[in-house]
């Protein structure tokens, strides 16, 4: 039986992402397509790429239109989903409602307000099913919180490792580099083509960045215990994929055949994490558009550190991929359901 | 019942486009992959974003290999196809051999001798659908010459002004830009990522090119007469895509509402072409990684001419995906199956 | 003895050009910069690039500001120069004015209304030394009207051949790919990096470019007679430079021989124009940054049509190099003065 | 009196971006320009964008053909340079032999075995002015190691720090990405347009890349003590330049505001090297083409670390500028001569 799925947000990137997806997945059919500024226009002038739902006619974002739904899924700005949720769960309480946005991803009320500087919409089920433990809570779940995507990259590449206890909580180093698109579809300077074509440069350096206490939330669930990290962003000249170098010290006497081996068991039964191998890197463009990860480790003996090297494309396995991936879950469909296409290279 | 696809020249771009389509095509089953010089290899170190098919090992390409499948796809270089398809037919006579590359698409071999420098193979049944009359030509064949990238972007730009009689046949003018892919694999300097990035040339100028002839063979059966272009390729900093831009003079007495009329004609029943709302311009990334075609046109009064601007990818409707869908015509299955996938944007 | 040059718009492109030539110009000292809503910020944070002048902070633009250099060049959006120079010329009647922007180029007032929708504000000696008798007109000029980046390329490209007498002056194509440095530094979505990198797509087909009629006017002084061009531009995925491509029919009988020798003849004495040995073709990369323009050109025999192609940089000898070159002359100084740093590759 | 400069290796990229610097710099003539396999042809056929040399003709590699001048850039693969310079040390003892190579870096013998698999060729002066000491050690030198490109950037970015006692000597990790010109222009298909352009990849992880032991010995001459550091390179899509994240451990009661202090002390004097205001990032594009060097830190309170990120044009700073800066340095010349270009942005 096919599902309805409605789309808020559906001029931006991960809008459009997901309805890219839900286009063609066969359980499922696209219901309301809603944004805000851009309601009433035709999606083709605003998503060209998406040939089959040219025509279709962009609604407003509200829960009258959104309600009625089996699944809704918000692409909203942080701090907008909350209320809408509220709204829809009164309309049609069995609506799943997929939030791509930032509000319900982290437990702590506390770092919610020293990064996002406003009240803690609540925690909902973490949309990351590679963690331990977390398939069982997506199953049947009405709420999910899709994960971010440099939080994704960055604790699909270090968990197995913090699982297995073979690494330090402290002097984790993850330097990410990410596509344009992860900065959204508005209009600013600095993201023109001309700014950023030829050219890389970082932001938000020193701990700054939202996705920091969410990647130390995924990565100290793995450990269970405290972890601390120094993440730094990077933009590149490309529109889609992240790339994180992500590093940790080498817990004492930790053989290095260790290493590979609690990688490669964490993932063995995935589909979509891939650790390649030996002597085979991670490229974004080999999962650009699709939901697939690569990684790669390797023991630096000279620094008693392991380096983990992911690839995956931020709007793809890093949003509505992912989203679609829990949604099948959540939804008791065949987790890999609409996502097995290949990715696109070159 | 699934069609068993043979892939020769897997390792290049056309052979790794045509397993990325096929992997997903819903009515075939992927059967040998071969390769010259990296026969023996993983698919997945040389194509590493075919994850589902990462592990299969190349073969040699030879007719021993290919033959017995129920289809077989040629993605060599010129000169090769002819000689391993009358070897495969000797040995599976009911095998459908699909060439994407140039041996048996002109007509003239007067043409392939001058623009080649070798003997004529022969004509096979050219695989551009949307020409009128060719569908009937692809049903039930045993071969097809897929098209090349430029010239079907080029024919599909001008072919309804031709058939509808509106068009002057010289003074004809193609000026096309094209991502790198479409120079192919093998290494050489002047592809280099250094050279390539953020700058743009041309090259073949002057009427040298070899799809320059391939070209007007498509127009001159639209138009029922000699057609005579002037065609000039760019390089672009961009791995996929072709743009064309194609402009011809407007027959005395031609009025500008039948210009836009023709070519809405033309498409109105084809699924991968479109003609866009006035106002919205074709772009080579709306159409990345699909078999969809973009077309705008304008009537130039001061100049007395039609612009058409035409985008689509080199890889998929200008080679593997073109190729798939004269497949399922031949093979008898609806021409989108496996093809109705979206473009992959931003 | 130094010359003071004030330049006005430095916060855009054109403008951030300019500084950075006049930085390293041994005969001119930097006076004012000025902007509109970047004034009384660093230049530092808005041009980061020109490190020697981080320091400097941006004035308003007013007559007060820049009278009393020896030199004001505007980089404005069109309509606000007219005014302002004047205001300036009362103050200090013997200031050069330069005019980046496209409010003097135009002779013909019909078509500067048709095309911008006000009122003309009148015509500038038209800076392009290399058209056959400009230099005169601008030695010791004080106005300047500097040439779109568009018009320089195609004027460039062709003009040999009009003055030569060997072109029709109908069914004249320049299809054209800029960077995106040529739209400016307003930030629009189309624009984004994510938008733009990996593809290309056209704008402003059939005719109805703003650089259509200036190099229509261009062609024509050349030809001698009314020459008709049919103009398309393209956005290509890189910061700078231009590509065009450029054909006409040659007039009958003649000789192709002397057709390469008019293009030689024309550029001869030039120290910015080179016409490339043959087998080589210009490269937008070969220019970047610097002041030169690469040509080649080709006799396509069987279309009876010359096919030029030429390279530049937009911003380089496309604005703010021209505005330089121009100046040096009418301050009397060597032409190449300040410009004769080469291109920057890869 | 200028100086006669002869260049080997002038066909890749290190060697053209010496003649680019080389042909405007005021003080040197150039004399002798070599290569290898291009031995014979036009420099504008190899590197057309050096305008002003397109004439010149390469000669053949040999001692015979270098010796004479007063200064010899080597740029050539590893292993080549120490014999070279011996023969013509033997023609011409004082002429000045500046290797932009690998082969006169490294102080250790063993390092050099270890990493590159080959005899050691000794050590030569390390041209790095900006090193406490370095300048003395430079002045007058007849030989002179130019440093690789990932040292350069990854020194300036924490010597600073080192040489002050702020940070722990170990856990130190550095991720640069680089632009695709740092691989050289021989052609290899992993380097092609079509497979960079849009994505990116390490390669070298896990403390194998020949640069690791170089960068440690700088930082451990900074340190007056042994520094271990776990460095991954990156492949970033663009043509040059360098962007590295460089972090270490601050000593315990190092108080944040010591830490800006001391970068800004250390820097305070040179004209290359910029500390940026607080809240302007590095950016690969500002300094592209130029011999100028970007850095920012900030202190990451939670983490206990310092990150620095630096960005440099790999190419001038990184390689040809760096070894001009030099020459300047060893002729006696002001050490800014020829090198005090703006980068060209956008």
């Amino acid at each position: 039986m096919t599902h309805t799925v409605a789309v808020s947000g559906a001029s931006g990137y991960a809008g459009g992402e997901a309805l890219r997806l839900l286009a063609d997945h066969p359980e499922v059919s696209i219901g309301a397509i809603t944004a805000h500024s851009n309601a009433g226009e035709r999606l083709g002038a605003l998503q060209p790429h998406l040939h089959t739902l040219a025509d279709r006619v962009l609604q407003e974002t509200t829960a009258d239109v959104l309600a009625g739904h089996d699944v809704v899924l918000l692409a909203l700005p942080h701090g907008a989903s909350g209320a809408l949720a509220a709204q829809i769960a009164e309309r049609s309480p069995d609506t799943l409602v997929i939030d791509a946005g930032a509000d319900h991803r982290l437990e702590s009320a506390e770092d919610w307000e020293a990064f996002y500087g406003s009240e803690h919409a609540g925690t909902w089920p973490y949309g990351l099913p590679e963690l331990p433990g977390q398939r069982a809570r997506l199953a049947g779940a009405r709420r999910i919180a899709v994960p971010g995507c440099y939080p994704t990259t960055s604790i699909l590449a270090l968990a197995p490792g913090f699982a297995a206890g073979l690494l330090e909580t402290s002097d984790v180093v993850i330097v990410a580099a990410s596509g344009t698109s992860g900065a959204g579809k508005a209009a600013k300077p600095h993201l023109l083509g001309s700014e950023v074509m030829g050219g890389m440069s970082p932001y938000g350096v020193g701990g700054g960045h939202r996705h920091t206490p969410e990647i130390e939330q995924g990565l100290s669930q793995a450990a269970g215990e405290r972890v601390q990290i120094s993440f730094t962003p990077t933009l590149a000249p490309m529109p889609r994929g992240i790339l994180a170098t992500a590093t940790a010290r080498l817990r004492p006497g930790v053989a290095p055949d260790a290493v590979r081996a609690a990688w490669e068991a964490a993932y063995a039964g995935e589909r979509f994490v891939h650790v390649l191998p030996q002597g085979q890197w991670p490229a974004t463009k080999a999962v650009l558009g699709s939901n697939h990860v690569q990684l790669q480790l390797a023991v630096d003996g000279r620094a008693g550190r392991v380096i983990v090297t992911a690839a995956l494309d931020n709007l793809t396995k890093g949003t509505a991929g992912g989203a679609v991936q829990s949604m099948n879950i959540a939804l008791g469909l065949p987790e890999q359901t609409g996502l097995e296409h290949q990715g696109v290279a070159p």
